[in-house]
């Protein structure tokens, strides 16, 4: 893009230099990076992810450098010309499901194909019998048909059950006659629906026999295939603009009486009978928690990977940034001079930032816990094993609810805690925070979910008050189960404090998951007596419920980071872990990160462990002191901890964040491509004239 | 704007309508809401207010239907036209300033002619000599010249004594020289600077006669009058896109050796001798802490009105919107139809959404107060009487840190409980809340602000010790100043204890004023031992310091509700207090925010009412059970409450908040005329073509 100002050339910034402060700070970390790479990742993965990065750096349509210029109709056409260039790519390159994931991750932006790869397909490969696939899912493939995947309504979301949409049997033609009674029964924020999907799979009530049997999937051709408009019946539209996803065609849609072939219900599970209409229900009401684990995991995972962008950005631009000179200790440059402090250097800005690396390290780790018992869930249940499923599907309802709101709540702690520029988009941070935000939203609205987690826990606890009443017998399951441990931990002695004498216990482990443990089993306990013997109603335990679903997830995250870096046996552990377990460097600087979550995270919810009398109020003071040890530990290893990620330039897109700390230097040159900075405004206020040049002709 | 789509008029809403909600929601209230409005506002503001809102609500150019479409140069298009509407209307109308600031706040949207009001006449006025202001002032006035302010620079924004932009004084020719040395010393921010002003005022170092004497303001002339280019040796550009604001040029601007005769040196207060190049130094260094002090209060004021406002739509919207069926206390028609329950019937919804209802009040409350403390400043130190400054400056900076911190977090909470379409631009929130954002660091950082706050705390507190000490009185002044008042009480026995026994205790206004005060000095008391006696450098510190700031912003707010619903003598009552006074009814709606938000905001810090051992763990527990007690006696005046505020829809502009509840109808409406609805996309991926129609027709 042209730039419109020429800037001077032979200004630098003022010393020291931000490559020089980074240079600095790399210097002085305590452990090797690339080890710390290749532990998170692996090398097989490491090297794919750079050799797609490579591919996508140099291509012309896939250059990024003009997003933040754009308005929604240039977004847009930018994004559904980089959809057609990763589809192009990966053809030419054959590139599997990973390796296209690996490509939209670095891409970062959500644009009018994401649907149809990310829920069409899967839903057919998933729901549809081997006829349905054959029809719709090869041509899909081939993206001869375009799909997407209309569930949520204008007026109902999380309560699936309540959608409005019908679809009725019409045996006389063997047709399903799909309609929206009503304005509220409009499809709505289905992506790639507004202007792009020629084809969509439509959650809509099945009524046959005049009986209502809930929502079902049906495949409706909604656009012609040749001229692409509406098929008769049916109103789309796209829904407007949105706080971000504006590269993103998110539609409404209305069906008014529109026929479709019986043979379009997606049967693999239920299935209505030619000519009869009679119903046949799924074997098995389980098998649809599956793909909410799975698509649940993949959220936790990439929250982990949104803090360490927060984080990445925030904490390279705080080691270049500098601000007042802290008189107690100040900065001296080699030649002696004295110069402003590294605003990192300030212990407000480490405490809010450390946590943030602390938080990513954490629920990625946990990311990749949940991940392979998701993996070992499918192997079980392909036996007909369904046994770890309830406990997967508790922790991830309340894990996706706990990760992307931490993750939400830090990447605007982040974007503020680089003060002004922060608010500009060149920070890297506007677009990334608000594409993320709906990760709170979807997928189950993040307080609506947390009621899923705390019913299994009320169950699993009066399960354990039941057998111990019976005196059967829990230790067994305990070892496999973190949550029927601390339950019984806590019946064990529910007036038990906390051991604490001095700052640094609380630096052991076994001290975290105590701490951890009594307070999820105290809220549980405590929030069961109300409802079994005061008979409270659910509505009034909301409140509780969310705290306690959160107390339960935090001890998760905990027990996981803590699982991460204990000695396992060699066969368990696979390459990674490895990397991790012989370098006593990493784990050294692992566990002050561990830590500081931990402990971080503790006092956070402070009152809670406080309210429970497990904590004392002496104890919570050396919390507050042990923390600020873990900061220090942290200190040298801030940009090191970052970097380890390996979130590439190319990803972060800021100016702020970039690696060489040429902050300034990116900021004024940005600046000078914007568009407005092509026109000249006509300033007198009584004239209706507003440009002095052609307008058109630059912008 | 076109609609691009037909959407079928027959279909409506399900029942219940939204009108029909909402009028039943009206009904319930316990008080008059157009008394409370007369409360909050007074006849007079009110009339003014309703005149100046029909005049603008029926003016073309100033209405708002197509903004949520825009892209930036349109955005800026749009604020550029609409800014010289309204310096004509003032005109046309004789508007005031305050009838003016007015029409500001309901069209919404700073423009690039924003920073010539609000900064560039207000500096002039306060910081020049006569003679300048006739050069200098007048013509501004008559917007023959325009305006801007340029302090800020890319490497130096809290850190004011830090700027790089020199000044330097030629004897030879009675002239300044203004240089930007480095990148970092450019010019960053400025409103108004990138595409608009001719003028600026410039912060930069005062050189003469080889000193520093630090920064100083000059009126500089930067573009050329006739052609509107930047005059020699001065770069100028918009700083690009950022995550509001769009609708203003914020500017850099870089001077290479640029002359300016020494007359524009603003020189109220200190000055420059011709030819010599001596320096007066200003006569009051404090002077200038009044109008931090008066724009911090404005910031106060403004995050009370933006807390309504959120709370306006999400609150509304919450009586529209139905979600599940709460089987334990189902929602039923007339007709004796069970519908979904309205969210607003949930608890964890009216917990999420009352206490902003209840921020809204008490900063609203305490806006008033603090304006009319300003008020009585600026009359005592006309006579020379700067008594009062000390403790307006510390508070105003902790409060504009506390709630304009509040203010942003509660907007993004209000957003979230609205779903899905809360992400919606149409929701009234997206735009409402990127243009708010800046308040938590412009005028002073949130974070670093405290610390203005802490270091008069610590220092009142250290006289109290002091002339404790010495058996001096302070009694005589704790009538006058809350903050001595609470040190005073838990220095009279640092050990006591709350007094709670019983959950209702806690709605009484000394108890909630006794647990804020111990809190607040405790904090303070602590943290003065660990300087003073533990040699803690004040980097240390800064995490406390924070805390020590928001518990005693804390208490000021709790202070002020309580203070505004006590009875006072009739002449010390203006109209608004008595028009309160008078209403029973008023009162006890009012009593219940207050105590909500006294006992909300003491949950959400509770670790440190329990860790100083006041608050017990048990009493913890009746805390919360009074909480709940606060959520059901606001919730039958919940949409009334909002209501009192009295915020237009054209204000507003959401489809979720609008007064009449139509909610569902306005989403489709405002969907139909997304322009994007006006292209056919060619979706085939391996065609290059992106659009089968031609688009620049449409859009």
């Amino acid at each position: 893009m042209t730039s419109y100002i020429k800037i001077p050339s032979h200004l630098t910034p003022s010393d020291p230099q931000g490559s020089e402060l980074l240079a600095r700070e790399r210097s002085k970390a305590t452990f090797d990076v690339n080890e710390l790479t290749l532990a998170l990742y692996g090398a097989e993965e490491l090297s794919r992810f750079k050799r797609i990065l490579k591919i996508l750096e140099s291509d012309p349509i896939l250059d990024k450098s003009n997003i933040y210029y754009m308005g929604r109709t240039e977004l847009f056409k930018y994004a559904l010309r980089k959809d057609k260039r990763i589809i192009q790519l990966a053809a030419t390159h054959k590139w599997n499901v990973d390796e296209f994931k690996i490509a939209s991750r670095l891409v970062d932006m959500s644009g009018p194909y994401s649907i149809h790869q990310s829920m069409f397909l899967p839903t057919i490969l998933g729901q549809g019998t081997e006829e349905q696939k054959r029809k719709f899912l090869n041509p899909a493939i081939r993206h001869e048909i375009i799909g997407c995947y209309a569930q949520t309504e204008l007026g109902h979301g999380s309560n699936v059950q309540g959608l409005e949409t019908t679809s009725t049997y019409i045996p006389e033609t063997d047709e399903f006659e799909i309609h929206t009674p009503h304005l509220t029964a409009a499809k709505w924020w289905a992506g790639g629906l507004g202007r792009t999907a020629n084809h969509s799979v439509v959650m809509a009530r099945l009524i046959t026999n005049g009986q209502d049997k809930g929502p079902h999937p049906f495949i409706v051709q909604i656009r012609d295939l040749t001229t692409h408009e509406p098929l008769p019946g049916i109103t789309i539209g796209d829904i407007g603009p949105k706080f971000g996803f504006n590269t993103t065609d998110n539609g409404f849609m209305l069906f008014d009486h529109v026929r479709i072939p019986r043979f379009n219900m997606l049967s693999k599970f239920s299935q209505v009978t030619k000519g009869t209409g009679e119903y046949k229900k799924p074997p098995n009401e389980k098998l649809s928690y599956g793909t909410m684990v799975f698509v649940r995991s993949v959220i936790i995972f990439n929250a982990g990977l949104a803090l360490a962008r927060a984080a990445t950005i925030s904490v390279r631009y705080s080691a270049v940034r500098r601000q007042f000179v802290d008189k107690e200790n100040p900065m001296i440059l080699p030649n002696g001079q004295v110069v402003e402090t590294a605003v990192l250097d300030y212990t407000m800005q480490q405490y809010r930032l450390f946590p943030v690396i602390a938080q990513a390290y954490a629920i990625y780790f946990t990311g990749e816990i949940i991940t392979n018992l998701y993996k070992q869930y499918i192997d079980q249940s392909s036996r007909g094993d369904f046994s770890l499923l309830a406990d997967l599907h508790a922790s991830t309802s309340g894990l996706k609810s706990l990760t992307s709101g931490i993750a939400v709540d830090s990447i605007e702690d982040c974007r503020r805690a680089c003060g002004g520029h922060g608010y500009s988009n060149f920070s890297g941070f506007t677009r990334f925070y608000q594409d993320y935000l709906p990760n709170t939203t979807w997928e189950g609205d993040n307080y609506i979910l947390t009621q899923q987690t705390a019913r299994y826990l009320f169950k699993t606890y009066r399960e354990i008050i039941h057998s111990k009443q019976q005196s059967e017998e829990f230790s067994l399951r305990s070892n496999e189960s973190p949550t029927i441990f601390y339950m019984l931990r806590y019946l064990s002695n529910p007036s038990q404090k906390c051991t604490v004498i001095s700052p640094s216990d609380f630096k052991n482990p076994e001290v975290q998951l105590a701490i951890y443990g009594y307070r999820a089993a105290y809220l549980i306990a405590r929030a069961v007596d109300q409802i079994d013997n005061h008979k409270k109603s659910w509505n009034s335990m909301l409140v509780e419920i969310n705290r306690i679903s959160r107390a339960h997830c935090q001890y998760i995250l905990v027990h996981n980071f803590i699982l991460t870096l204990q000695p396992q046996t060699s066969d368990s552990m696979n390459e990674k872990r490895r990397i991790l377990h012989n370098s006593p460097s990493l784990k050294t600087v692992l566990t002050s990160v561990c830590n500081l979550f931990a402990l971080h995270t503790m006092e956070k919810n402070l009152s809670e462990f406080l309210e429970s009398g497990y904590l004392s109020p002496k104890q919570s003071e050396m919390l507050r002191v042990q923390i600020s040890e873990s900061l220090n530990e942290i200190r040298p290893n801030a940009v090191a901890l970052v970097d380890a990620f390996y979130l590439p330039d190319y990803l972060l897109n800021s100016a702020l964040g970039r690696y060489d700390g040429k902050v300034y230097e990116t900021m004024i040159e940005w600046a000078s491509k914007e568009p407005l900075n092509g026109i000249t405004l006509d300033i007198n206020p009584y004239s209706e004239k507003l440009f002095r040049n052609d307008v058109k002709a630059k912008i």
